[in-house]
């Protein structure tokens, strides 16, 4: 037996101690997966987090859930009840020609239904009896050599739950047997748009599909109207997802200073939400900006990959959120490298902190985003003519879209499956064609169960900022010599994770947001903060 | 200010001594990017590890290479020395239908010519002059707010070190000028089979193509055959990506203890090539396999994801490798969860790493790497009927192939900017049929410069196993009684990457490999250990 603790790590304590989200994640979901940090000193835990135990029950309510809307759609249509729902999973892909294999991610509409984390499935649901069948691959001898037991049939019905499994060049067959009628059984297949990405969904494609009809029409925007309304077990999984991201954006203002390099913080985030979270994947590709780049709202991709030195001065902003059983999460933090706000960055940071607390304060069922969008706007530009480095009246500033360039990217969005989770524009509706409006990525009215980001920020984009100062009306709110100090200031932006309720909202994201909170945190005190 | 001193991570030293394979690195690439660990308390250093400059002089000389294949090929086949190699730059990729866009790795052929860590670019070389071209995308001015800024065309041409550098929209256009000639000017596209994947190489295609004639045969093999002879600066990062990952990998067996999941000893690999290492990127998923697990030789993937809990008796086979500047690494660590060889583990890892170290000490300029895995495998058989768990005359086990029952992959495979390197096999080369011979992904003579794997293995696999217990010829040499205490063993594998120099080999990977440096490591000894 090698003396473990000779070569345990002695981290500082970040402890978020364990919150009730978690407790209730815990014993709703079983007993927990894994206590990762037995083997550490009980004195000094790192993290509080114990990734739990899956509920496929999640998947079976998503079914039913869709199974109901479908059957409500046809009969509202006088359509007959019968027909089959079917997906085909994701493949895994190699990496141009060669034979790196990407990690694989489960296609998100195939996630929800299904839960299947194997590539190679197609699942389908019965309209009419509600039963669903999931088609594996047939797998070859050589894969058990290579990649591991090959697992029955049995073993994916009773994991996934659901009611029959067969292989996936049985689909026809199958299909025909449980439809049961003379004719061609009909197929829902998912084909529709994706209002961020302007990409189509691909609709399932098997040998013999042409023994069958299908409806390309019907199915995307029932089952995307699904996954805009998050069930109890949908919303532990976001949770979980922000418990583990919030802690270790907390790890990560710990840590910083102005020695290290961006991606050193990303490393620190990434690492702690798989050690501690059990999260191998991120919901998106970590946003670590500081100084100018702050500015950048996507920064962070292999064109600008996180890898600008720290300067004392900085204002960092972090974009970074986990992913749990496919559930993501989407939080943002901004604080000084320093660990102390100057003048300026608190002035901004409180602009930014005003308006995120106001429209969460105000999110209740029948509230419209696009409201709430300049909601934030309004108070954006107030905070920054009461600092004076702008200049007039708020409402014409307003009218006037002033607010588009110091915050161009819409008010927040969907979150689930997917970062940006589909379903933020329903057929007929239009996109504002107003600047910073018309980024809004969803402009729906609150409903209780969505989940949504709230985002705002406020950022000096020289590629916005010269223009407006050459704009005949846009120049005259701007107060150019006070501006001209926040020339590489970069930007601000607090971003949270929040459901709507019955009766009003509630933040999922649980982080420092105040200034001296930031400030306490960074200079070592424990999060939450102690009561004094 | 924050006190810095009270939330710095105070981690057990896992210090390589900064080598002499680091040294030269940083020498020849001149003055190191980053000092990651400044922060930190000299006396408890993380990692000697220092992220160099990339020197983009590397590509300048693969481009040189290139050439100069190309126009010995053209005089030898008396065609004219003239024309343009032409190559398409990868793209992002989005996933499925979304917009969550997966973290861009630049396709390998066009960065090993061009190193351009950017998306949607193309470059051309002129044959005859030699001139280098890189096409930018033009990015719409959206991108400035968006992404980041728009850099320059010169900006590129300076990074890049190439001749010259315009939009992607004037490839016909710049092409036709330099050509000078009438009629269509000659392009060279990118066309071959990759043996590994069977995937063929994409060929660029370009608006106005009609406009040229092309080549899609002369230009792969020729490339291919550039890219399997490395240069002293690729040889470098090569080394750089080894030194990255044997301390990572030494971490890994610092902190590993029964209590754990495999996965968190994938998060404080990946932790530690990046963090410290600077490397962003793996060559590929970790394998981070305990137990009966790392019998399965690609574990690690999506449907199957390191996510076993760990036991005290465990072998672990950790098979994990950093990549920096596109160069990667491919190392495999096999040791005992305990920190402590059982027998029955000590027997099987020293007839591994008997065969890794003869291989070692074999390989020079034309030894042929069949007879190198035939080596490999006799000894390991040896070792095998020595420790008592198979009986019989060696040759005669040789000739039926029992080998493969228990080493049924390849002994190596070439290394480089992708994992499965291309050119393992050249026009006219034949697989071999014969089990485990069958799965070299080279047949080559070794040559000065190749960099290849040295990864033999010995792994307990029912699918093998269970069957060869019921063959008539090979049942007879297998000790049913002794074998059945290896049901659960699974495996080990030891693997370093060795480049062949003019006259022998040498090892570029530095990891604890005797079995008692691995105990005195996993105990806490510095490594390398001290004299004593």
């Amino acid at each position: 037996m090698k003396d473990a603790s000779s070569w345990k790590p002695t981290h500082h304590v970040s402890c978020l101690t364990h919150s009730a989200f978690a407790s209730s994640l815990a014993s709703s979901m079983g007993e927990s997966a894994v206590t990762v940090m037995a083997s550490l000193p009980q004195s000094s835990p790192v993290s509080s987090l114990s990734p739990p135990e899956v509920p496929m029950e999640l998947h079976v309510q998503n079914r039913v859930k869709l199974v109901r809307a479908l059957r409500d759609h046809l009969m509202a249509a006088s359509q007959p009840v019968r027909g089959f729902v079917l997906l085909q999973g994701g493949e895994e892909q190699t990496r141009y020609c060669t034979d790196h294999v990407e990690l694989f991610r489960q296609e998100s509409y195939f996630a929800y239904l299904f839960g299947v984390r194997e590539p190679g499935f197609y699942g389908a649901i019965d309209v009419l009896s509600g039963q669903s069948v999931l088609f594996a691959p047939r797998l070859p001898a050589e894969y058990a050599v290579w990649l591991g037991e090959i697992k029955g049939l049995s073993y994916f019905k009773e994991r996934y739950m659901v009611d029959m499994t067969y292989f996936v060049d049985e689909i026809a067959q199958v299909l025909y047997d449980l439809d049961g009628e003379s004719g061609k059984p009909l197929l829902f297949l998912l084909h529709g748009l994706n209002t961020d990405s302007k990409n189509f969904s691909k609709p399932a494609e098997f040998k013999e599909m042409e023994k069958f009809e299908t409806d390309l029409i019907t199915l995307h925007p029932i089952l995307t109207e699904c996954r805009v309304f998050k069930s109890k077990l949908e919303l532990d999984l976001i949770q979980y997802a922000n418990d583990v991201s919030s802690e270790a954006h907390v790890e990560v203002m710990r840590r910083i200073s102005a020695d290290m390099k961006e991606y050193q913080l990303e490393s620190i985030f990434l690492h702690h939400i798989y050690m501690y979270g059990g999260c191998r994947h991120c919901s998106y590709t970590c946003i670590c900006a500081t100084g100018e780049n702050s500015a950048v709202l996507h920064y962070g991709h292999a064109a600008a990959p996180n890898d600008r030195a720290l300067k004392e001065g900085d204002i960092a902003l972090f974009d970074m959120g986990a992913e749990y059983h496919f559930y993501g999460s989407d939080i943002t933090c901004s604080f000084p490298v320093s660990g102390k706000f100057t003048n300026d960055q608190a002035a901004i940071y409180n602009a930014v902190l005003k308006a995120h607390d106001s429209v969460i304060k105000s999110m209740s069922p029948g509230v419209s985003w696009i409201d709430m969008h300049k909601l934030a706007e309004k108070i954006i530009l107030e905070s920054l003519e009461t600092f004076g480095i702008i200049v007039g009246d708020i409402d014409e500033m307003v009218a006037e879209r002033l607010g588009a360039i110091f915050l161009p990217h819409g008010l927040g969005h969907l979150l689930g499956i997917d970062t940006h989770d589909p379903g933020g524009y329903t057929k007929g509706m239009e996109r504002p064609k107003e600047p910073g409006l018309s980024s809004l990525r969803t402009v729906r009215e609150l409903k209780e169960g969505m989940v949504i980001t709230v985002e705002p920020g406020c950022y000096f984009i020289d590629a916005l900022l010269n223009p407006a100062l050459e704009h005949p009306i846009l120049s005259k709110f701007l107060k150019k010599e006070e501006l001209d100090r926040f020339k590489n200031f970069g930007g601000v932006r607090i971003e949270s994770d929040v459901v709507v309720t019955s009766n009003g909202s509630r933040n999922l994201t649980n982080v420092p947001r105040q200034t001296w909170e930031i400030e306490a945190v960074m200079a070592g005190e424990p999060w939450p903060l102690k009561q004094k």
